[in-house]
C-alpha cells in the first residue's frame, strides 16, 4: 500500500482495531466491504507473524471468501460450526442504539445469517454512516423473490415506503442476488420503529430478507479524520 | 371420470363447490392439490359453457399452470393485475380459527404470496384436515436457503420443534423447491400462538417462508361422507 | 422523444426499419438493448394505429417484458406457442457470415433460447459492431455455474482464452445472472471457428451457454451514419 | 451394518475395492448413490486406521458432504484445488467403451465437473448396470432451466428421444435440483454415437448438462454375485 489517502487511511485504521479484537483459537464471521477488507488483510498479518493461532472464518460473501484466501485465513462453513465468536462487518448506517441498515452490497441476506449468530457482533464504519434515525439517508435494502416483486413493492409504499427496483449495471435488467432473488430499494423518510418493520416487512409472503439488522451488533468502531489524522472510537 | 371412490367423490364434490362460487370478471388465484384440481376442472367446464366469462387465473405451482391450461383457463401474472378476487387453495391443517398449515407439496411461499392477495381466499379440505391446534398431526414446513440450514434447524429447536430436513425420491439429497431452496419440516407438539411463532421463524436469518397461514383464509369448504355420500359444510 | 443525438437517431431508424418487417398475426421474440428498444416501441406504435393485429410477444429479458407492457405488446410464453416467427435482438459483434457475440447485458442464455427458436433472426446493430473476426473487439461472455467457475475457467485458459469473472456494480462479488449463475468474459485474440469454439465450450462440464450465435441469424439491420444522416441497410 | 442381503454385500464388497485403490496425499472426488456410499465409509476406517493420510474429498453433492463429514473426511472445494487425483461414483449405465449415462439422482451436472476434472475416474457399479448401448435400459437425463422446457422437450423428439418431464414426490409439481432446474428423462431406443448426442444436446440452448459421459471414467468395478458370494472384477 504505497499511498492512501485520508479516507483509506482512516478505513484501514478502523480494520486494524477491528483485527486487534480477534483472539486465537476463534471462529471469526467475515463481512463485506472495503473497511472490513482492511480488517481481514490485519488478521492475516497477525496469523502469519504467529500472534494469532487457530483462526477459522466463515464468509458472508464470495468477496470475503477471494480475500479470506488471499491474506491466508483458513475457511470453514456454518454446517460444521456449532458457535461464530465474534463478526466484523460494515454498514450502511448505524443508529445511536446500534440498529443498522445494510445492503448497499446487496449480500445482507448472508451477512445477516452470520453476523445474527456471532457471540460478539463488531461494525466497522466511519463516522458519515452514524444517523440519528435509520432510513435518514441510505434506502432500505428488500430481497424478494422475483414473482412477488409486484406485490411487495405496493406492501413496502403501503408501510409508508417508496420502493424501487435496484437496476444492473454490466447486467440487463435488475440486479441479482447471490440467491437468485431481486433486491427493492424503499425510501423510508425514518424509521420510527425498526424493530417491528424489520418483522413486518421480513413476515410479508415473498420476501426473504431485509436489510434492517435490529439488536444483532454488539459494538461499532467508528473511524474519523480530526485534525487530519485517522482516529477510532467505539461506542 | 369413469369411477371415483368415496375418497375422490368427496374431493370432487368439495372442487365443484369451489368452483361455483367463482364469477364472471374476476381474477382468480390457482391452488395446488388433488381437490383444487376438481375445482379447476369446474371452473374450466364452466367457462366452456359460457356459465362464466372473462376470468383470468394467476397459478400457485407449476401444477396449477398445467391444469389452467388443459382446462382452457387464461393465465396472467402477478406483475399485471391489481387485484385478486378470490383465491382457491388447500391445506394441510385447519384450525378453528381458520389458521392453516400448508406446504406438504413444498409449494407454500408461492402459494402464501398469492393467496394472501386474495380479496377472498377459499380454502377446500376433506375433514381429515380439521384440527383444534395447528402442529398437532402435520409437520410445519419452512422454506429455507441452503447456507442457512443448520443454524436455522437449531433456531427451530430452541423453539420446541423437532427439525428434519426434507429428502428426495428420485432425486439424491434434499427436496429441492422452486425458488432452489431446502425445506425443514418441523414437529411441534402443538402450536399456541400460530401468529407469533409464524412471525418468528420468517424473521430468522435464511428464512424465506412457512408454512404457517395465519389469517389468511376467509372460508372453508370441508368434504365429508355422510352415510356413503359426499357432502360439503361450510365454516 | 425531444431531442435524440445522431447516434441515437440511428438506433431508432433501425429499431424503426426492423419494426417494419412484423406482420400481422405472427409470434415475435423481443431482444434486449438499447436499438431493440426503439423496435419494440415502433410494434407498439403500429399496433395503436391498427396496421398490425394479433400480435404477441415472447420477452428475451426483464427488460423486454417491462417495456412490451409499456408499448402494449401482448406476452405469451414458450410453453403455449408452437413457433416464433421473427425475433428481434441486438448484437456485440458480428461477422460476415453472420454470426454473432452477444451477452454484454449476461442475457444471452434466454436470448439465444428464444431467437434460435426463431423462423427469422433479425439482428438489429449500428456498424460499430461488424468485425471481420468474431472476439476482435468484444469478449466472449460465457454462463457457467457457481461451483464449476475455477475449473471451467482454466478449460477456457486451455483453450487459448484469457478469462475473467464479471464483477458487479452495486452489488458485493460477481454479477448473476437471471439463472443465479455467473459470467466469465473471455478474452480470444480471434475466434478461427465459431461453430467449434461454441460447442466445445458448451460440452464444458457447469457451462450453461455461451455468447457465440452460429448460424442463428437471418438478417442483419446495419445503422449507420451517412452525410450526418442516420441510413439503415441489411446485409 | 448388522444384516446385509446379498445385493448390499455386493454394493460393500464394490465400495472397498474402490476404497482400497485411494492412496495418501491425494485429493478424492466423492460420488454419490448407494455403492458409493460403502466406498467413503472405508475411506474413513483408512483414514482412523491411519492406513491413509492426508486424502481431501470433494463432494459431487449435499449426500456426498453429509457421508464424509459422517465418515471423517476433511472437505475442500473446486476453488482451492489444482487436481483431482480420483473420483469413486457410480452410474446408471456403462457400455463397453466404459461411456456412462448417470442422473438418477438429478446430481449429474455436479458429478460430471468433479468426475471429468479426475485424473483417475473410477465408477462402481453392480453387474446389473452393464449394457452392449447405452439408452437401452435407462433413461437419458437432461438438466434444463425451466424457461427452456418445451423447446428443449421438442428438439429431443426431433432428436428421437421420448422426453417426459421427472415429477415430483414430497414436492408438487417437478423435481427441481440443487442448481434450481429441471430434468427431463429421454427415452432412445439405442443410443448410436454416445459422443455427438453428448454434444448436440448440450448445445441446445437451455441445456446445462446431459447424463451422458462419454469418455470420462477410466476404470470400471463391476460387483456381482457368483454361487451367492460377492465378487468384484475390473474392466
Amino acid at each position: 500500500m504505497a499511498e492512501l489517502d485520508a479516507a483509506n487511511l482512516m478505513k484501514q485504521a478502523v480494520g486494524k482495531a477491528a483485527a486487534d479484537r480477534v483472539k486465537s483459537n476463534t471462529i471469526v464471521g467475515l463481512g463485506t466491504g472495503s473497511t472490513t477488507a482492511y480488517a481481514l488483510e490485519f488478521i492475516g498479518d497477525r496469523l502469519k507473524k504467529g500472534e494469532l493461532e487457530n483462526v477459522v472464518g466463515i464468509p458472508t460473501s464470495f468477496q470475503a471468501e477471494v480475500l479470506a484466501r488471499k491474506y491466508g485465513i483458513p475457511l470453514t462453513t456454518l454446517d460444521v460450526v456449532d458457535r461464530i465468536d465474534i463478526a466484523i462487518d460494515g454498514a450502511d448506517e448505524v443508529d445511536p442504539q446500534k440498529n443498522l441498515i445494510k445492503g448497499g452490497g446487496a449480500a445482507h441476506t448472508r451477512e445477516k445469517i452470520v453476523d445474527a449468530l456471532a457471540e460478539t457482533f463488531l461494525v466497522v464504519v466511519d463516522s458519515g454512516k452514524l444517523v440519528d434515525k435509520l432510513g435518514s439517508t441510505f434506502l432500505l435494502p428488500v430481497e424478494v423473490i422475483p414473482m412477488a416483486l409486484t406485490p411487495v413493492m405496493r406492501a413496502l409504499a403501503k408501510l409508508g415506503g417508496k420502493p424501487e427496483l435496484r437496476m444492473g449495471i454490466k447486467k440487463a435488467g435488475p440486479i441479482v442476488t447471490d440467491q437468485g432473488n431481486l433486491v427493492i430499494d424503499v425510501k423510508f423518510d425514518a424509521i420510527a420503529d425498526p424493530a417491528e418493520l424489520e418483522k413486518t416487512i421480513n413476515n410479508l409472503p415473498g420476501v426473504l430478507e431485509n436489510g434492517l439488522f435490529v439488536g444483532v451488533a454488539d459494538v461499532i468502531l467508528v473511524g474519523e479524520i480530526i485534525d487530519g489524522q485517522p482516529t477510532v472510537r467505539e461506542f
